[in-house]
């Protein structure tokens, strides 16, 4: 399972790539390292997530990423990214951010 | 989007049934009411979630049951749940609970 950041102005994109010849199992989240970020993200920017996994890896790093200003998970079907939980008054829940 | 919810001893099994007819929209987050639970239960027990839906819906509602002692999402390919946050000592991140 290999993760890519890219830093953006208001948020960190994260995507996970789980290989086609690997499959993940629950047991992965016992022993799973996402990216960490640097502390300032944490308070004031957000974190967009992406990537082909199962419902339990996203609802896994949702809460990894909880102590962020707000996580959004992308959704391809919107070209954009729909946020799950906040603590930033810009971002509201079910908020679709545009993602190129 | 109906609710049913079903109490057993660890735990409080709740799922969600979006409709054919409709579909879901990020902004139904915005004026989404799961079930509530009593406040024993969010000490003490934990909460399995489950129904046909998409990553965000699933994103929101494990963020919104983390007052609970432990959050698992169900999926259907493991015949069981996987927990993905925990506050409980017997349940651990990556555990999957057998559900009938």
């Amino acid at each position: 399972m290999e993760w890519s950041v890219q830093n953006f102005k208001k948020y960190t994109f994260i995507k996970f790539d789980i290989s086609n010849n690997t499959t993940i199992q629950p047991s992965t989240l016992k022993y799973l390292t996402p990216p960490n970020l640097v502390a300032q993200n944490l308070a004031h920017l957000g974190v967009v997530l992406s990537g082909r996994g199962p419902i339990w890896l996203y609802a896994y790093l949702t809460h990894y990423y909880h102590p962020t200003a707000w996580v959004a998970t992308y959704d391809p079907r919107l070209s954009g990214a729909v946020v799950v939980q906040s603590h930033h008054p810009d971002y509201n829940v079910g908020d679709v951010i545009p993602i190129s």
